[in-house]
């Protein structure tokens, strides 16, 4: 027979023990949830949850906004993840979250985390120790906040294969660049604003250097294709560069730019896609650099996409994942990414899976990597550039641009020039302004073509460059 | 402890024996996509798939796009059911796929649908039958063809709250009016393109009149709200009375017409929130006509919506489905509602994951209704109404207008007056056009205004009315 026994049916009335770590906006959000709306809990996963410890640094602090008798506050993680049936982990960071997290497993507890940076870091090490123990790790509040994304990913989008996501998954950046575009604002200006408003720390490097949105995109990369992909992997560039001319030449492009986290499917040149993994890395000793090996790519970067792209609506602090899939085609999620209660609901709803698995038995599904794709580095990338160069008014001097590009093997798709008012240093000679859009190339090729453009006699500046998606 | 037994952890080798019933657009994708990812499937599973019979009508008809032995097409699908681990069901109406699904069940199968007709009709029995034979019944592909929805609204939104759902859930309607926004096309004109592009049947009846998205809707309130909905409790109007008038009516505010699916969950009047159920099912003998008794709202109608929503952009056939909760926010899905390959993903999700519990053991979270929350009827929803009205211009008019809207409590949000051209019929009497937007009320009031407006004598059309909705 098929069925398989299952010995655990009734429903229990012992019940399930939580342990919360980390007690910060999350978490305090988390467990007024828990306490508010226990009884609903209670009907949906067939049994009460009891909060048995909330692990914090400071225990003596007023915490009665949470509901927790403040008795369960403590600073002693070690002891309270060893008797708990479902451990949630919201302190964030490698250590002691990772120690934590290891430990909870190995006493039988389920684990819920939001730590986007230690699975980025660690996480097939958590997995496996999740499998061995016979114990969920459920983390959909790792990326995108409330916005339900990495279940559909790993479940619903399981019998697809995905092509590529671009993703918005840094409400800060996203900020930024929506004031950069709707107010014509500098850079530093509009992280001001938004360091006023709450949506950047003090300190804002981890978002607005991307490293936030690579770990995001390494945890999508890996559920997207079944492969390991750790931050170390994912070419990383921020929005620091990103400046209001940049902004400007998006506009007149009708598009906009936002910090994309882009994991994408490459398939191999000869046309047909290396599905199923390969050992083949190479595509370096290609001439025309428009080779590539196959594999998948992962990175962040800002780049313009056309306004009429889903993701171009996306405003202010929001987030969202734009999904292509084989069968599925076009997807998209879209909603609050950061915050307390959005953060809490993704978490409780991950709490209500674990509890329930606890209650009737079964695991969720574990991460599976079985392709094993390569990685292919950024210059095995295929993307499109959109440059802007100052340059002589000179006759030929668009043909020599023309063909530094096609040395480079690279495809223009279009030409602008403009006459510029004339540079006051050397009132004498013309200027002009070339916007060129490529077509598709590899970013290695591209860049390279950037590189020869700049050592040109007639190419005065290079004044923007920048990558184009969604197309 | 609070660990289950398990018995079954071994990845099995004998394969899982799949049944198709129904090889028309959506069978064929299915069967394809199981013949072309066999490999895939099989790692993502821990198990082979094995297609042990299709069950068609005419057997005989080449199919051999399907991938499928053509000695594996039978008619007899009472008998394939018996003899198999999954059984897809892909035949849509009532009978025979009750039959075939509850016989499948009792035989130990799991089963897949995209059937929403079924379950909007029966669909608690059959969870009931599901959970009797500890099988699971999975139906990702009912609702918003490839967009991953039920899952996250079963699941991910588990331990948060649901205010309210706003969903185009139909494509041909959204195509329709967004034909008739953009060109300008009357009704009839729009469904004549969609039904050319093979975006609706040569009898829309289905779509138009708004019987296939009222279906989709009792599945969404069912699992928003855990209260058991079905077709039949769902108040429908469907697009044929939408007018170019209307569209431009909308536009004029800057509005879009859509039809929409909505479950909504309204407090009861006393402002609180009868959360948990009760049996209040009043609210009929209010004077005023905006006390509501609370419970859930569950409609499908055409409605305006500000052009600067996230619906609001959702084109041609795709879906898309808004979210609010509690913690969570807004959230919005958006893809393809239709089509072969799409809704064929949808249903290999489910597939994947069903198989997957027949490996390892345990089966998906069951559907609840333990909140039962009291349906509301038409007259109890709270919503919003734009109301075009041709009137008689002289004095006093404005005066009579807002006096009707006054007398049954509906607050009026802005009125916009412009004067008309004289009717050929009496030149010499002034015409003006008023334009009402209303603040929320009952519908019931808001139906009664309009009754009351037509009767003045000073109004001499009621020239559109539309709810709003969206804000």
């Amino acid at each position: 027979m098929s069925q398989t026994d299952r010995t655990v049916k009734q429903t229990r009335t012992r019940p399930l023990r939580i342990a919360l770590l980390g007690c910060g906006v999350v978490g305090t959000a988390v467990a007024r949830l828990l306490t508010d709306n226990a009884g609903d809990l209670t009907a949906r996963i067939g049994c009460p949850l009891e909060i048995v410890g909330v692990a914090v640094r400071r225990p003596d602090k007023n915490r009665s906004e949470t509901g927790v008798d403040a008795s369960l506050f403590t600073t002693d993680a070690e002891e309270l993840v060893t008797r708990a049936d479902v451990v949630i982990e919201v302190i964030g960071g490698i250590e002691p979250a990772r120690s934590l997290i290891l430990a909870a497993m190995k006493h039988g507890a389920s684990v819920v985390t939001a730590n986007k940076a230690l699975l980025a870091e660690d996480g097939p090490r958590l997995y496996q120790a999740a499998q061995e123990c016979d114990v969920d790790l459920y983390y959909e509040a790792s990326v995108a906040g409330a916005i339900p994304l990495l279940r559909p990913l790993r479940e619903s989008l399981v019998g697809d294969d995905v092509r590529r996501i671009l993703g918005i998954v840094n409400g800060t950046t996203n900020y930024v660049l929506d004031k950069m575009d709707t107010t014509g604002a500098g850079f530093g200006d509009a992280v001001e604003q938004a360091q006023a408003l709450g949506y950047a720390e003090a300190d804002p490097t981890a978002d607005v250097e991307g490293f936030d949105a690579a770990a995001k995109a390494a945890i999508l990369a890996s559920l997207a294709f079944h492969t390991r992909v750790g931050a170390k992997d994912v070419y990383r560039e921020g929005i620091t560069d990103v400046s209001a001319a940049d902004i400007r030449a998006a506009r007149e492009m009708d598009c906009v730019v936002k910090l994309l986290a882009i994991c994408e499917r490459i398939p191999s040149s000869g046309g047909g896609d290396s599905k199923g993994g390969g050992d083949s890395k190479g595509g370096g000793d290609s001439k025309a650099g428009n080779d590539s090996a196959g594999g998948i790519s992962v990175r962040v970067h800002p780049a313009m996409i056309p306004r009429t792209h889903p993701l171009a609506g996306v405003r202010e602090a929001f987030n969202a994942v734009f999904v292509e899939a084989e069968s599925a085609g076009q997807l998209m999620f879209y909603g609050q990414g950061a915050g307390g209660d959005p953060t809490a609901s993704a978490i409780l709803g991950d709490v209500v899976a674990v509890a329930r698995h606890k209650v009737v038995g079964g695991r969720g599904p574990g991460e599976s990597t079985y392709q094993e794709l390569p990685i292919l580095s950024m210059g095995q990338a295929m993307t499109r550039y959109h440059i802007s160069l100052d340059v002589a008014d000179r006759p030929g001097v668009l043909a020599q641009v023309a063909l530094a590009f096609a040395e480079h093997n690279v495809s223009i798709e279009t030409v602008r020039q403009q006459l510029l008012s004339p540079d006051p240093d050397s009132p004498d000679e013309g200027r002009a302004s070339l916007v060129v859009v490529t077509h598709t190339a590899s970013d290695a090729a591209l860049s390279a073509t950037v590189d020869a453009l700049a050592a040109l006699s007639t190419v005065r500046a290079v004044t923007s460059v920048m990558r184009v998606e969604g197309e």
